[in-house]
């Protein structure tokens, strides 16, 4: 084994990639683009990108054919992409020329499929695959091998589901939502009754339903309702082995980062950004644009644009101090000690003046 | 899309839902109940429930047809059940009338069966299902699609395995156990011999005993023994995403919230609740009815009945004192300062008395 | 349901042992040995292991048939084999003679393999098996049931994947690579680019190289880079649950207990141990030989041979004095205020000195 993957494609001329980008050519146009990289790993032929004037230098140091930036890195005589958002630029061309193709389309003759399954045309239905009956599928969906879909499910169009994705009976998919593998979708609600010293199991009826362009990780758990839905709102991203409770609401184009765990009926807003290992308890209604730091443990309602950190979960400034502070502890500690010590001193000192201060 | 998700029934006569949990009708018992909701989103045709009077004010509201209630709502004139215990009411109406009907029973064609198996009456095994040799599975099982069983393995009465649940070799289900989508049972413990700074793999010979009507949640992970058996008793129930290490004991009718971590060897015993994405360490020993707060990190035995918090983990008490004060450390840092400041003006003073105070 | 698992076997006899780890006999070489078992679980027919004289009193009361020691058991008669690292031995023996046989070798006829797949000698490929176009697979491999193996992939040899782990496109595995069931290799890396508050997906073109000799327990995610490779380099072992996002790169020998997770482009050096539930943010550089408390939240560089821990992470000794004294926090706040109250009479006495002081 050596060195890392480059996956090396069809060379494609620069002017090419411009044009669908709508982006000036500084330099010569003719360059041809294998692939794509960061700067620091680029090799010869491919294209790569520079976010800020900060990384000019990089950049020079760069082995790149060419760069995407927001203006003509200096002094370097490569050509270069002029546009306003380079990495969005990046993303654009990786969808368009650098990715993969499409499994082929058709329903692979291992498939297992319900009765009253509805398909739509141009669908990739891989190897192994089980669907339940009266399962509806959009047009250009892609289905990978081993992904289970359950009784009464509905996937809009152009989805993608990987391998050992789980889609389990009753739940519904907007269009271009990717499930990644082994992300679970409409397991039960974690509910029970509680009575005489045991759990009774109360029945999970509810569904779970994604609206467009939602993308779910690896290893995602998402609960269906008790009664109701479980809802993830458009544009919503959610990273891997993240725990959506039952009755959960997120709001529309929020980030999760992976390993956060929201509980039961718990509702955000829209533009809510999560970081990795945070957790937020059942029952909390957070606003709109907030921003929660990674790690951080939520137990009360957040206001909109509020950004929180911290277990439990404050303001930001208040959280980022204390958190500086509790490692001065130790010296808080002896500072008290002294202080005491200097106190007594000082009030025997009052009381029998003759005394000499033990500390002078 | 628009809305949430109704499973709607045949309709139901509130009668025959109150003779089976054998409630007192309060209003007309001809109302025909087609589906079970909470307050806020019940529609016309839903039995709901009110589980204390604090909350009658909220069903006064509801669109609900009737309700589950320990008293009947004032000045409501719809027709009530009146049972000591609505919660569990609704539980066992959504469990005798509302759950989705089982899959068919019989064996799927697509299914894989290994030689010597024995497989009790009235099971359902479903599309490409794969069941290792020597496996026994009692009667009334239901496994779903793609639902992987090693060799050796012995599953109860009436269990439910969900679809790509997998249950490796050697490892035994007792009666009504559930198992979730995407949950692996008898994955190797994490152990190994250091050894001239390489990690050697001890093999892990054991394996895992999973008591009766245990449920286990999506995405959940339980390693076998290295040796003897990972065991969790009667009852007990075990959120997503949970990890539970070789050698863990979990006594019976525990409570596991999702996310939480349990390191090797360490046993709980009986009614112990453990909150989201807490974690214990290995080798702990945790009483009786023991509750743990989420986000806890146990680093130490802890006692029958005892509630413990924080990271380490210690006295509720203690934990919630503490987790408030953390955030008020920069004003006892700048009351530190102050007393600092004035303890020297008050030295300096006595020592030259002369020397007005500057504070003064 | 009664006790826990014996896995029990042919009785093989204590010199046959003794031989294959070249260990001294003290006792009788004759004793048959039927299983392994941990000191206080042994029975009648087990080797058991004493990894250091403070054992010996528990070894006397084990009920084991003879003992892996470094010094003979004072005053126990039962037989003895000598060796330098009695737990290093138990896992040697564990391997040669107590593991269950692998699966038979072959290609089970419910496997799907796709077009211009190498397979080695000697592989033996379950039931439903999926194998992407081009896959190259080295000899001695064992793949369960229900595995998915992506296009392009490459398996070195002797490595073992169990049931419904999926390893994705173009992704490498080195030589006795183990993975875990539900354990995904290759998902998508979190990348998005953010334009007019949508998320727009940023391909994620590279792979995922595992060396030799690696082991990933169960439900593990391993995202594929954004371009080029995430790595695992040989030797090192990964608890279950763990998250390792895109471009990450694990050195040599490391342990990652479980429900870890490492940000983007996060580099670890060799011999790292990271305990469980820690969480490490992106593009951090984490020297050899470093050790991560449990439940750290790492944000910054950690230099080679630190150990470090706490939120955020800080040097051990520091975190573990602030840990203890965050408990000390009511008892400071309160000596904070009588020190106040003390300060304030001592300056009231000495302004106005006929004013008695209260507390005298």
């Amino acid at each position: 084994m050596n060195g890392t993957h480059h996956s090396h494609h069809t060379p494609i001329p620069l002017q090419e990639l411009a044009q669908s980008i709508q982006a000036t050519i500084h330099g010569s146009p003719e360059v041809l683009i294998s692939g794509l990289s960061h700067l620091e790993e680029a090799s010869c032929g491919d294209l790569s990108f520079v976010v800020k004037p900060k990384f000019h230098e990089t950049a020079r140091h760069s082995l790149a054919a060419a760069f995407l930036t927001t203006q003509p890195i200096p002094n370097d005589p490569r050509p270069q992409l002029i546009t306003s958002h380079p990495l969005l630029a990046m993303a654009t061309l990786a969808q368009q020329f650098f990715l993969p193709p499409l499994p082929p389309r058709g329903i692979h003759s291992t498939a297992v499929t319900g009765l009253d399954v509805r398909i739509g045309p141009d669908v990739s239905i891989g190897p192994l695959v089980t669907i339940g009956d009266r399962a509806e599928i959009g047009s250009g969906v892609t289905i990978y091998a081993g992904v289970h879909i359950g009784e009464d499910t509905v996937i809009g169009n152009d989805c993608l589901l990987y391998p050992h994705a789980t889609l389990l009976a009753n739940c519904i998919l907007g269009h271009r939502v990717i499930l990644h593998s082994g992300t679970v979708i409409g397991s039960d609600g974690f509910g029970y009754a509680q009575h005489k010293g045991r759990h009774h199991k109360i029945p999970q009826l509810g569904n779970v339903l994604i609206e467009d362009d939602v993308e779910l990780g690896a290893n995602v758990t998402v609960d269906r309702a008790t009664f109701g839905s479980t809802i993830i709102k458009q544009g919503t991203k959610i990273d891997n082995q993240v725990q959506i409770a039952h009755n959960v609401l997120i709001g529309e184009h929020c980030i999760v980062v992976a390993q956060v765990g929201i509980a039961g009926s718990t509702r955000l807003g829209h533009h809510v950004m999560i970081g990795g290992q945070a957790g937020l308890v059942e029952h909390l209604t957070i606003g709109d644009q907030v921003r929660i730091a990674s790690g951080a443990g939520v137990t009360n309602h957040v206001e909109s644009n509020q950004t929180v950190g911290g277990r439990p979960a404050v303001a930001h400034n208040t959280w980022r101090k204390a958190q500086v502070l509790q490692y001065q502890l130790p010296d808080m500690r002896n500072e008290l000690r002294a202080l005491r010590k200097e106190v007594d001193d000082l009030k025997q000192q009052l009381h029998d003046p003759s005394t000499p201060s033990p500390s002078s």
